[in-house]
């Protein structure tokens, strides 16, 4: 077998705005700290980058917790890692459903032989406490499980009230903070949260490959005081926290250039300020569903319930979603997400992530969508510009 | 709790020669690749650098095989992905153990259920195709795995005699090509191997973080015809398969920029080619052995059992061997590896791994040595840089 080398060119991407449900766009930076040499990862300097980024991973999930890590894997190996590490077969789990993210915590419960009890709500609504409530009344689950800011819908679940249902229960509370880490008000500390865990490549603006993850010490209890060992080794954290921690006892290669470009993001987010960080998403997305809205378009979710870095708008009658997004993508080079499972084809999911997070992009964004709209014909109301610089003034 | 940024400095982890088990030294094309700017994981541009990363990789592993892919982990992501996919409980599995990393394998097979059937062989020593045919007599074992390459020990384990005994016994055969693949002669096709897992950071020489496998057809149908679910979602290569295949279905977003550097790293393989690449491992290992033995100094595995990535060097009796390590580190910024396990403080581990197998690495690391050696008050033959020439001229 041979292969002609000639055939394959150089990387070259082109230029991308990336407004899709991640990943959004990464600062220059963070790609030149990434493509720094890559050395050995027991070298004491890498070491010295390991605590930092435990460091800055701490600030950005405020906490205080000990096993604050990157594992490495994408966002879904942290949802694997926080259920493998903390369920028993047997054990009952509740898991509140109410997009495709709660539906995959569900079935990871399943192959760990967990017993799953499923809490459904409606895909663009956030979950009742009280359904949870209803759920652990007359049972002691191990843990309550929940998706913070739902991706495919684009729903802020509130946390406070199911973390108080879980505490009374004796539950521990599991959030999947994938796409609202880096974006909104978190505090894994102060929310009484016990299992945390992200994805990079969204509001951290790094590229995808690491999950960031946090376990409190009553979960670091239940996973040192397992009857069974982790089904898996290579996410088991009774392992890994010993190469993370004093004894930098050899698990696995760590992904040493990944670590670089995340500590380099984890700065920059450092640099900025969480409290500036969170309003300016909250005004990006502001802008946008108010231009959005002056145009005629709606949103799947309620005010309320919306998330600022994720915006889930319906597509209106007669419009070809695919055709829509292929025209921004290949005109105006702009990126964004399409519906998943039921919502396939009704909705677009715009993103305002980190980086990709700007007044220059939400303007780009409608300026586009409105000629696209029009170009197939689509009616489009008059004054999106106005309604969003009415936001921003 | 609040983080003063201006704490952290830029990465700069300076220069590095390395010479350890892996990582090995990154082509600066790597690098580069690695920093285009990440796009969208479904955009057409990454399915197309999809594309050509597994044709690269069917290159790499000599294979037709449709499913080789890089798993979105490091390494020993790959060693789980093939264990965990391919045996359900209650399955027995043949595993040969001479080594950290066979070891490693046995752990997996009993916390995925397996009925593990352990071959113990010597550290330092290729395992006995007699003792496999022993084994499997009188069974029929689903799996028979073996390290290729074991990177504790140095030692090259010989597949064919022990992929016939697989294959007659009705099994399937698993092989560990971390520190192998790109770095000696490898053909998954022609050796009757089933299934094969590597890592990027040794003999292909990009950073951790992907680990590249090949099922067989043969693996291909012990994976579809599963009584039970694969017990990771994240790893489950049933799923992964259809977002790497014409499907695209999603499952997890693709790690890009390790996959953009990954593909950079393989297209380098491809120019070099083949055969000139192993060719050039051996030369470099032939060159090293004969300088480390002229110096005095002897080897832990005997000659046809030797690796030509990782040799394994036998530290000298009254030699502080990490006070060693740590002078060829600060002294000369070359990094070599210490023992695992029961070798720790035995040997030392000096990889010549893709693009750190060169002839300027062999001289530099001898001379270091021997500088070093020498004002420990050790004594060193000469004549160590005639005997590497001659092995070159």
């Amino acid at each position: 077998m041979s292969i002609n080398a000639t055939e394959f060119t150089d990387i070259d991407p082109g230029e991308r705005i990336l407004m899709g449900p991640g990943p959004s766009n990464v600062p220059a930076r963070v790609l030149q700290a990434m493509s720094a040499p890559c050395i050995g990862h027991l070298d004491p300097y890498f070491l010295s980058i390991m605590d930092e980024t435990q460091r800055l991973l701490r600030f950005l999930f405020q906490t205080e917790n000990d096993l604050t890590i990157p594992v490495s894997g994408t966002g879904s190996s942290g949802m694997e890692t926080c259920f493998i590490n903390l369920v028993e077969p047997g054990e009952e789990v509740v898991v509140c459903i109410n997009g495709v993210f709660g539906t995959r915590m569900a079935d990871i419960v399943n192959r760990v032989g967990g017993e799953l009890i499923e809490i459904h709500g409606q895909w663009g609504r956030a979950i009742d406490p009280e359904a949870v409530r209803k759920a652990v009344k007359g049972r002691s689950p191990k843990i309550v499980a929940v998706v913070h800011a739902e991706t495919s819908t684009g729903v802020c679940q509130p946390l406070r009230d199911i973390a108080n249902i879980a505490r009374e229960a004796g539950a521990l509370f599991l959030v999947d903070m994938v796409t609202s880490l880096g974006g909104m008000e978190i505090s894994v500390d102060n929310m009484g949260i016990d299992a945390a865990y992200s994805g990079t490549q969204k509001c951290i603006s790094c590229p995808p490959g690491l999950a960031p993850i946090s376990f409190s010490s009553a979960a670091m209890k239940a996973l040192n005081t397992r009857k069974t060992p982790v089904p898996s080794w290579y996410l088991d954290m009774s392992m890994v926290k010993s190469y993370w921690g004093a004894d930098r006892k050899y698990h696995h290669t760590a992904p040493i250039n990944m670590i670089y470009a995340l500590r380099e993001a984890l700065r920059i987010i450092a640099e900025e300020g969480l409290k500036e960080r969170f309003a300016r998403h909250l005004l990006n997305h502001r802008a946008l569903v108010a231009g959005l809205e002056a145009m005629g378009l709606s949103m799947l979710v309620p005010e309320t319930e919306r998330l600022p870095m994720l915006n889930a708008v319906c597509i209106p009658e007669g419009v070809d979603d695919v055709k829509v997004r292929r025209a921004l993508l290949n005109d105006f080079g702009i990126e964004i997400g399409g519906g998943l499972g039921d919502l396939q084809g009704k909705i677009w999911r715009v993103g305002l992530m980190g980086h990709s997070s700007t007044r220059k992009n939400v303007l780009l964004f409608l300026t586009a969508l409105e000629t696209v709209l029009k170009a197939e014909g689509i009616k489009v109301s008059p004054g999106a510009l106005e309604a969003v610089s009415a936001v921003y003034s």
